[in-house]
């Protein structure tokens, strides 16, 4: 199956091309950057000279839906809302890893990501592609709206509980951290390495594009509103995200009960590893791979449930989950292609 | 004025003599360290070969007593507790900086610690030296227990609003992260470079010693019981503290307000820095310096207030306050020897 | 084909089993770990857990003959030299990634490593594992002692000019930096990352035991002696070679004309890449990879020519290339199961 | 004392601010900046909030001559050279750390830095700064060129054994590292965080400013011209720079021997700090401070000597250099207001 890449010079096509460069059944045959067309892909990317050939090219629509099967979006937000509707218009599948297409409440879209939202025909195409979630939809989707890193770690982390109604959907607190690829390959000085070296912050406090995504998805499996205090951080390491997730527990349950529940609820995903009791995960035990691990704490002091789900944010959080959706719709082993295990050390 | 450190090896040692070397009133006479009794100090740590002459000594308390006037402890818990009565004794002041003598209750104590708290009458003595709430208690004490680092930064930014009754005392969540000299210089697996290095990691969950101590002082400013949820992160830097806390407002507050209150709150304290609206302090703004930096928002979509307090783990989280208390006590100006600026970048 | 690893624990263990999970022929069946005997590999390395399923086991050579076919050695120095002969007598082969079978002087042996070298019987059998030098040979071995980090990224940069001598043999400079990964797993004050951390450092001057190892590979390629002089230093980063080698040229060469010799020398290897005039290769362009990317500037001013090779030290530095040495002694394609991409950032 | 900074927002600038609050001396009564004048400092450094008050300020050189008694200059290149000579003019003494009057050949100037060099007028006025070997010109000088980092820890490493004509002046190799504060507060890709971390990398080869100035100040030692390879890396870390120096000896000497001399010849240098034997120094051991330690070994196998020399780029390396030559105008003690220890860890 051949496969197009658009945003040819961002992280996230730089990671799509790593885990599909091994994958037996589909081949990158263009990489689209509006900005670099006619540059080679590994002048942008010294570490792929001899290894990717391709040279950027800019977007054609018509041309880019003759020529492949399946096109992921890799660009800044407000960008593939203008293309997409084309090629699935002309039968191609996409898997967007921009925001556009995953809220459904316009004036929220518009809010939290400064534009209108794309056509409410076209966002009813859309399926939310968590994969474990949402498997059976995303199988028949031609359109996949891939989920945002800090949501991915998040929402997997939460919906055992939510959707077991065993904790108040009010009180829910999200301290979530990132790796400094969250913020992408464009300069600032904030991310120049002299300034974020020996260095840890927060930033975007109550208005990050993320809070809505994260409300909406658990929303869906709450069957009612659900509000978070979402407050993201940035730490000195390149990739990994963790969500230390704080929650009222509705009766008291111990770690133990609440573990055998996740254990159960992810029983047949192979990307979700629940810890053992007494056990937290750390950011670079997924490094590099698809995984998703969640550790669990119940603190009978306070009432309160604390989860912690780590991921790679380039990986489960965006690329490696991308593959695993494309794998989805077209009926592989959901594995296929990034079955790598972490880095490590 | 003469003094001595006792637990010479230690990164609280270390930084106490950078400050000390340029104060104007202090000479450091005694370096003591039971298990390198006659190594040079600089054979331990070489950045102060040709600078620190001092030779590690085994402690003996009464002579200790006859030639120093002050004694700082930067030992591990359950160590000073059997040393300091028989200095207090003999008349000599002492600034604890391990945990021995902060706590008040001895089954908290045991539990937290695992020994036996040191009896009450020298409990009875000691001060709790939060340089910025208790000045006219220190300025008197003999005996200080000198704060822990996350109790510093915690108390710090929480104190305005809990002592004016803003908030609901059982709603505090506390999400901390400290960078790695917190652990100190003894070596583990989890602290080796190659397993630290790109990782992020939570521990100690609801086991940490600094719960109670966090609780105690937060009672005293509350004059009624609070109770936090408190979990600790490392980061992969050396220095540095952030605590991310989340509190429920009683009533609605804006940004603003709360920052006026925080400024009048700590008008006349040099070393407590309240950011202006919009901006969030970062822990790279304090590195090597003695300032806590508070930054508020309060998120009128969720009623809860975030409070953003970021210190260098090993200076006002330890060595430096340690001085400023020393110069409270001995009625110098409090920032005596510590009025260094931030090392940036 | 079935492999056992010998020497479980440490970063070379972890690194073939990365590699192995996904090769199409190899199915590792044993860990061996002396001191871990019965825990299972996870409990070490938790980034496996749900994924790799052994537990550890003692060493029992004639066991471990009848149920595998190869063996690798993660093991440190003056261990294997006591197991292999055993295994080789009982025709299993082995690949050694410790430097027990790689010097062929006895003296220099005794001197670097402080014992006895292994006899010479089994060290007449050793095949030096430079896979893309000694290709012929390790088809046909049954013991291949695989090169050290810093040899490896050394003498591929070197070989091309010393092969067609164009260089003085005595004037050979090698500046080498690792990342702390090269040094093992094994805790140090000087690894600890607060120590580590914002520090660099070199080690061991005029007595690394890969003086020896890298002057036998290049005197090899000579056809007589070579002199080196090398100074290792530790970058704090986790993985990572860089060799920067200065040489005099026999007579005026340009860049240009010296890339084209590069290029020609290594045209079918797929694993060094040389790279364009003006181009200089960065470690972390090789990062989780088994690339050795070499980048040259001759310069007119001094004569001298700047040879600057990187390779991924627990990669093509060990663990990658003793893949890929298995692979050529099973006549399998050299690039089965390591034709992974460097993750990148 | 009135100081005035030029060139405000580089790391210069807030590193001459770091040493300058606390000098009993000085006062900084202007930063100049020209692209930021009206801005208050410490919108652009918060670090510096509530204790820097300054606004910056464009550059108007009779007002500033009228002003202050002494202005440095921590601009780029090329920048200086228009200033200067009109505040010398006015009887103003300037400390220049750019490069714009250190090289005394202005074909050597124009092929490095790409412009005309200043007036020979200016150029004559102008001591190098190297505080240990130019004290006495430096005392008497109006103008001074303050040393460039490479060449401050490269000469003072050097000059012992060239003034003692003792190594060949055409052997030398300098393998240099820096941490990326060297690079400045410029964005670019390769200083992005999620692209420096983790990486370690050649640059320049041939063809940096630094060449023409090392050469000349051995040059001035030798009494002859003297020939450096010279080829700077970048480290993963901010700060700190290591010069790893190989000589010719050209008698046997040992390292013994070395020390002692390099001891005497640094005997009232209080910044200098030669190791014992065996010991080498690493950056962090100077970093935050104004030392540069320097080791030896010197290896009977091969002949050569190995000179490593570390300095904190930004103090010894430029800001503190800096002061102790403004120290040194002034007859005051060279150390004043530059004591600070190294921060460590």
């Amino acid at each position: 199956m051949k496969v197009a890449i658009v945003g040819g010079t961002g992280y996230g096509a730089v990671e799509l091309l790593r885990f599909l460069y091994n994958h037996p059944h589909v081949t990158v045959s263009k990489i689209i950057s509006h900005s670099n067309s006619g540059t080679p892909f590994s002048d942008v990317y010294p570490h792929l000279v001899n290894v990717i050939d391709l040279e950027m090219e800019s977007l054609d629509i018509s041309q880019l839906a003759e020529e492949v099967d399946l096109v992921f979006f890799a660009t800044p937000s407000n960008v593939s809302k203008n293309y997409i509707p084309g090629l699935i218009d002309r039968g191609v599948k996409v898997i967007d890893l921009s925001g556009d297409f995953r809220l459904r409440n316009g004036k929220e879209y518009e809010k939290y990501y400064g534009e209108e939202m794309a056509s409410s025909e076209y966002i009813g195409k859309a399926v939310y592609g968590l994969s474990e979630i949402n498997k059976n939809e995303i199988a028949n989707a031609t359109l996949v709206a891939n989920p945002g890193c800090y949501p991915t770690a998040t929402t997997l982390g939460l919906i055992p509980v939510i959707a077991n109604n065993l904790v108040n959907y009010h009180s829910i607190i999200i301290d979530a951290k990132t790796g400094t690829t969250g913020a992408g390959r464009s300069l600032s000085q904030g991310f120049h390495f002299s300034e974020m070296q020996e260095n840890f912050r927060a930033y975007q406090l109550g208005v990050h594009k993320h809070i809505p995504e994260i409300e909406q998805v658990l929303a869906g499996s709450a069957k009612e509103a659900v509000q978070v205090s979402f407050t993201p951080h940035v730490v000195p390491m390149t990739r990994g995200i963790m969500s230390t997730i704080y929650v009222d527990l509705k009766e008291k349950q111990s770690t133990k009960q609440l573990l055998e529940l996740y254990k159960e609820f992810y029983k047949d995903k192979p990307f979700v590893r629940i810890r053992e009791e007494g056990i937290i995960p750390q950011t670079k035990e997924v490094y590099g791979s698809n995984f998703c691990d969640i550790g669990l704490y119940a603190d009978e002091r306070t009432g309160k449930l604390i989860i912690i789900s780590v991921i790679d944010n380039l990986v489960k959080g965006a690329s490696g989950q991308a593959i695993q959706n494309m794998n989805i719709m077209n009926g592989w082993d959901e594995t296929t292609g990034i079955n790598q295990l972490p880095i490590y050390p």
